[in-house]
């Protein structure tokens, strides 16, 4: 079982660790001390090792940050976590609304003793950070907005001198990561990412996903997402410098050739300053310190995005039929799942309504039943009822919701796979129809649809698709608060950059590129609707028209359950890309499934 | 009458202007001269006095600008120009694709002998340029991207000295907008703009159309806009300096009030020199000089945007109702105009087939019988056959078609009335209809359709839109090369700022605001379709969700022709959407036409 459900909060150590971190502010004479989320590879998971905000504090939502002052510690949280928080955080510390307050404006407000809270105004000073784990744009950012007589300052980190049982550092041992799933060697890769970087002599590389890409390797140091953590330099050559725990790497030696060495985490900041430059660096990605060592030797930089980023994103034919494969392959569990939850009219052995543990669980037993899943790739969100209209839900045994019939049941999930990555959604109803869904979950599909069938030119980017997705919803004066899709990496992080489908994303579709399309909709204490596919950016088939058009093709295969559409809302053109779409999962599910699921299947996919 | 259709440009001129202005440049000391299309307003129509680039180089557009070097002379054009360049410019003018070619980037490869043209490499120097015509944005620009040991330098315009017979500027009689359609009384718009720019204590106007909005005057200096060239300063207690020519004022000196004062523009830069700062300028549309000049006095400057832009765009209503009350004048002159066509079988009393400047003229005559026109709003576009795909055609005696059956007949036009301005494009088919052009134009009317019942969220902005008006037609692998919409002032510019429906416009939309969405298909040397309908944003009307959104109202009224929509295309709603719009147009209309047009009108507007 890769999931667990507990909650691993401990907010009463907070007071007892926010003292300790005082003494050692005040010991460096230092006004106060960031404790930010990130760790050094600035990704959206980290390991226990680097879950300082949520040692310090109890947080443990996936985005935040804590800004340590004399008299208050702040807990910057999003609007995802505003209830959360509440429950996770001593009174030591306070929830700040983030980022309607930013961090400098409530800093000045500190000061000036303005934000009403009771206690003395600060007369400036330094606020210390952990050079490794901010980049150069949040830091500059940050700086120039800070009001007078405050600075920052960099300093060795003070959490991890009074985290005393700190976790080491992960150290899962390293895979390779098979050419036939690659579809292109590693030397390849090295070789095609040097020519990028002219006219840079080496560029730095942080991001243990890139690195992973780059050199065919797959790790499991982080939970659901099959990388390891290092740092890479990699030369005009194409040749690559790893640093990295050398043990973890003992499997793919040979794997990674001569042309890249292993050295210790230790010797990154000293190979930095014997660099010849100008050296590439992501201001965006990369700690602030690989700046100044290189500005500390005089090495001339070349700030640019990491040049991994997109070519990782836009899948080569081989990554695409791995993608295909463990589509077809998690389809298939997933109708296996699906039926046997029905066949059982969600009751478990003992006859007891099925919980949403028991649901998780009994999902991730057919995912294991391919004999192929490495990981799952992300915790699955399972709601029931009420439960579904929280967007990020994550069961314990706390929350652990029994269904009962007229339920909405929302299932977000996925699997890592040697050849691919899913990561698909489901609603279903449990027993009866809750007719109050029913309009609401037809415009998301229309929604789904919509986005799923649309062409369009090259340069168009997601903010410009989202609203195609929204559009059903908006008409019905609906609408849901988070993206509409993000990238999926292939055997990599379910949540990839650099594109999305987000009114604030300007990053244009590329051919090959795989996203998800997901619109939503959530009634608060009642239900959430959410469905899912992942799609491939395509070249659009030629309609005789001279243009050059884009379009997406549906990887995931799995029916959309039909009990909860309103056929007379969809359009002829909505209802005909449902049924062909339910034919082509028939088809292809059909031979994986057993006999009572066959059964089940076609029902699934009967023509609405 | 006011259009003319004449083609005003004299080639034959250029190589002696050229040779005179050139001898300029030596004199000056300097390497190179540039002569842009825009004014001292920055504005889209220029005065005559202002044509500059079309008397040097012939060339008409309204976008581009001429660089002048020693052995060569660039003419940069848009896509839209790219034909027309080359019939109206003298072989002593090179044409450069702009934007693909940049200046700085040109002016690098002529110096560095580069671009295989067949002259001697320069070896640096200055640049000079007119620094009433440029803004700091985009000096600041091209300063930064030129090449080494080119820099630029602000100088007289050299143009004015070899240009001797120039025409006098505009001298047109300024009037009153009257508080009816205003809304707003001039003071209380000085004293809302005054708080507006705080801190600054002083703020500069240089858009003409900002300072009529602001003093609730009208004027004519330029065709179609009807608009007083002048500049102003606006002072913290809410009083205006005018400088312009002072007799324009005659008839509003008592409108304008105490707090208004006049003054000739040969006293605006003294005056700036005496201001006290901090003063507001905006750096996208000022003059360069403006900046210049505050500066040599010592006088701090905030840059930010024309505090006018965003008031104006945003109509009360008292302007909505001018607004509606000109489309429902401008309306019943449409189906007048369009009844008489197909009543006299596209033909003139003569028998001959009506031609593209009978037609521009026969709808100008039914506008004026309005008895309230006070010019057209820009020239219109009446293009039939292959002349309907030029995007921006404007016949002349030259081009001038005579229509023929089977002909698609384009025709996008307004009219500027006292209380509104009007801009609609109807397609209608001559005699017998085009298949062909039957599928793109009911994709053309889906997309209006589909955006003009569009429900969004505050904070939406055209670049969220845009792709709505676009879907229909990019299934079937078609798209159009302009924007879906452009803002439009009340009884002022047909284009006006800020916001637009285009994938490039991230400014939110705002209640209030008024918009054209105008989708098309051209397919060139055949026919070219548009259909376009003014729109206000108001306040979606509550659907019992908690949301709070925008939606369109159409104010165009005028049919949209049935006989060239493949009513199986439609949807059920894009079909109820239509016949209900239909309905809305025949009452409106019906008392306001006579006999013979009302019958047109009824089986024009009657259910699809």
């Amino acid at each position: 079982m890769f999931q667990s459900f507990t909650a691993p909060t401990t907010p009463e150590h907070g007071p007892a660790r926010l003292q300790a971190l005082r003494e050692q502010i005040t010991q460096e004479g230092l006004l106060g001390f960031m404790v930010p989320r990130a760790d050094l590879h600035q990704g959206e998971y980290v390991a226990p090792c680097d879950e300082r905000l949520a040692w310090l504090t109890g947080f443990t939502g996936s985005a935040g940050f804590c800004i340590v002052l004399p008299e208050i510690a702040g807990v910057f949280i999003d609007g995802r976590y505003r209830v959360q928080v509440r429950a996770q955080v001593a009174d030591c510390f306070t929830p700040v609304a983030w980022p309607e307050i930013q961090p400098a404006a409530w800093i000045a407000a500190q000061i000036s003793g303005k934000d009403g809270q009771n206690f003395k105004a600060l007369s400036g000073g330094e606020i210390g950070f952990d050079p490794w784990l901010h980049t150069k744009s949040e830091i500059d950012r940050l700086q120039a907005d800070l009001p007078e007589g405050i600075s920052l300052r960099a300093v060795d980190n003070l959490v991890d001198r009074v985290w005393l049982d700190r976790p080491a550092p992960p150290s899962a041992i390293v895979r390779r990561h098979s050419a036939e799933f690659a579809g292109q060697s590693a030397a390849e890769k090295r070789a095609a990412i040097a020519a990028d970087i002219g006219p840079a002599r080496a560029c730095v590389l942080t991001l243990p996903d890139s690195i992973c890409w780059l050199l065919n390797i797959r790790g499991a140091d982080i939970a659901r997402n099959p990388i390891a953590q290092a740092l890479a330099i990699l030369n005009e050559r194409g040749e690559v410098s790893l640093y990295a725990q050398s043990t973890k790497f003992e499997d793919v030696i040979d794997h990674l050739g001569s042309a890249v060495t292993l050295h210790p985490l230790s010797a990154f900041a000293p190979a930095l300053r014997s660099l010849t430059g100008p050296v590439r660096v992501d201001a965006e990605t990369a700690p602030l310190q690989i700046g100044v060592e290189l500005a500390a030797a005089g090495t001339p930089l070349i700030w640019g995005a990491d040049p991994c980023v997109i070519r990782k994103a836009v899948k080569n034919p081989a990554e695409i039929a791995g993608m295909e494969a463990a589509h077809l392959r998690d389809g298939a569990a997933m109708v296996t799942f699906l039926a046997s939850m029905e066949a059982d009219q969600f009751q478990s052995e003992a006859g007891d309504p099925l919980s949403e543990i028991e649901i998780v669980t009994r999902l991730e037993a057919a995912r294991i039943a391919t004999g192929q899943l490495i990981d799952i790739s992300f915790d699955t969100i399972c709601g029931a009822g009420p439960n579904g209209a929280i967007v990020h839900y994550r069961v314990t045994h706390e929350t652990n919701r029994a269904t009962r019939t007229g339920d909405i049941l929302l299932i977000d999930s996925g699997g890592q796979y040697p050849d691919g990555t899913t990561d698909i959604t489901r609603v279903v109803p449990v027993g009866e129809v809750l007719q109050d869904a029913v309009a609401p979950y037809t415009r998301v599909l229309q929604g789904m649809i919509d986005l799923s069938t649309a062409r369009f030119p090259r340069g168009v980017a997601g903010a410009h698709l989202d609203a195609l997705a929204r559009a059903p919803l908006w008409r019905a004066g609906l609408d849901f608060d988070h993206g509409t899709g993000h990238g999926v990496g292939a055997a990599l992080c379910v949540h990839e950059g650099p594109a999305r489908i987000s009114r604030a994303s300007n990053i244009p579709l590329l051919e090959g590129m795989i996203l998800s399309i997901e619109p939503g909709y959530y009634r608060e204490g009642l239900f959430g609707i959410r469905i899912e596919n992942l799609v491939r950016v395509v070249k659009a088939p030629d309609l005789g028209d001279l243009r050059d058009q884009l379009a997406f093709e549906t990887l995931t295969l799995c029916p959309i359950d039909k009990r909860l559409i309103d056929p007379d809302l969809l359009t002829q053109d909505q209802r005909h890309w449902l049924n062909a779409y339910h034919r082509r999962v028939e088809t292809a599910l059909k031979p994986l499934v057993d006999a009572p699921t066959r059964a089940w299947l076609e029902a699934a996919c009967a023509a609405l």
